[in-house]
């Protein structure tokens, strides 16, 4: 899994039937050890993060082990929010 | 799943089987801090999506859960253009 | 998918049963905006490309869904050929 | 697989079910020619790995054949722990 | 699939149980255009590679496409031992 910041919503009028009700969300990674050079990606949350909460990311068909997404073209999904108390500091 | 920016259509005469009729589509991916510094990928689109649009793009064996597609040798789909109003720096 | 263009072929004598009278070709992906700095893989040849043709790759268990590899273990299959007359500048 | 090195925990309460349970370790991969610069992930541990120990790291959908995990949303686990005595520099 | 050299074999006394008994080697990828900066992996050799001979990767879920292997927790396999005579020039 990797470890992301969430940074914002994303809005898709048109897409693929199986996602309509999904909320998607932008997430830039922390998975790299230079501050901010982690790749912008989108997941579906199934967990209620908001924005600015740090996440752990399933990414892969793994990602479609999640209820209600087994049959639907989705790669990445947030199943978890890092605790406030998780230092900055031990990520690096 | 990630966003890109379409950048064209792609023509491929000789072809597996399974990809006759499928509308391919160059895409330049939008997954880094830095501008115009993403992959350049091939996506099967499944919405109509347009040059110039902003897409989500999935990656992996979930592309193949697009209708039609569940045994076709494919690893990217298109699954949603992008709000319009959606604006650049929100993903960022 | 990626796009890449076929360098070479490549031998190899010693190999898993279930590669012996697969096609291996070497190609370098075409998929970063700066010329020659794509990576260099190894795809199974299904459509029949020559050294120097641009080439359409799925990878990953995608790879799988072509004609008699289903058991293989193979994660890269050229599934087309990009028509000659599509201009390299509209790759970039 | 990927080599990598335990550095800490991760706590995160609200979190998919079937995670619940689940030893979460984060892990520096030391998967490049160049000392730490490797990504940073996390990983269920199934080994009982201590911080500081290098491990062997399984990801992708072959993550979840690991007993308890077939059908939870993982893509990373440690699968062993790499003994005290293999050198450093016999990993570069 | 991936062209990599064999470095070294690894040793993890503590492992999943699945992996007692693989022969694990440390390899580096030669898939970069620069000499010398692809990434290290552990793969599990069926062929009998050794020490500094090139070999042909496969990994994802492919992996477990090998004799034994079908459920264990691993992503990447050595399929096949590349021909002494095939030039190293050819892989740029």
């Amino acid at each position: 899994m990797l470890i992301g910041r969430v940074v914002n919503s994303i809005w898709s009028t048109r897409k693929d039937e199986s996602l309509v009700g999904a909320k998607l969300m932008i997430v830039q990674l922390l998975d790299t050890p230079e501050e901010g050079r982690g790749k912008i990606i989108v997941a579906v949350d199934m967990i209620g993060a908001g924005i600015g909460e740090r996440v752990l990311i399933t990414q892969g068909s793994s990602a479609r082990r999640t209820a209600g997404f087994e049959d639907a073209p989705i790669d990445s999904v947030i199943v978890g929010i890092i605790d406030e108390n998780q230092s900055e500091v031990s990520l690096r």
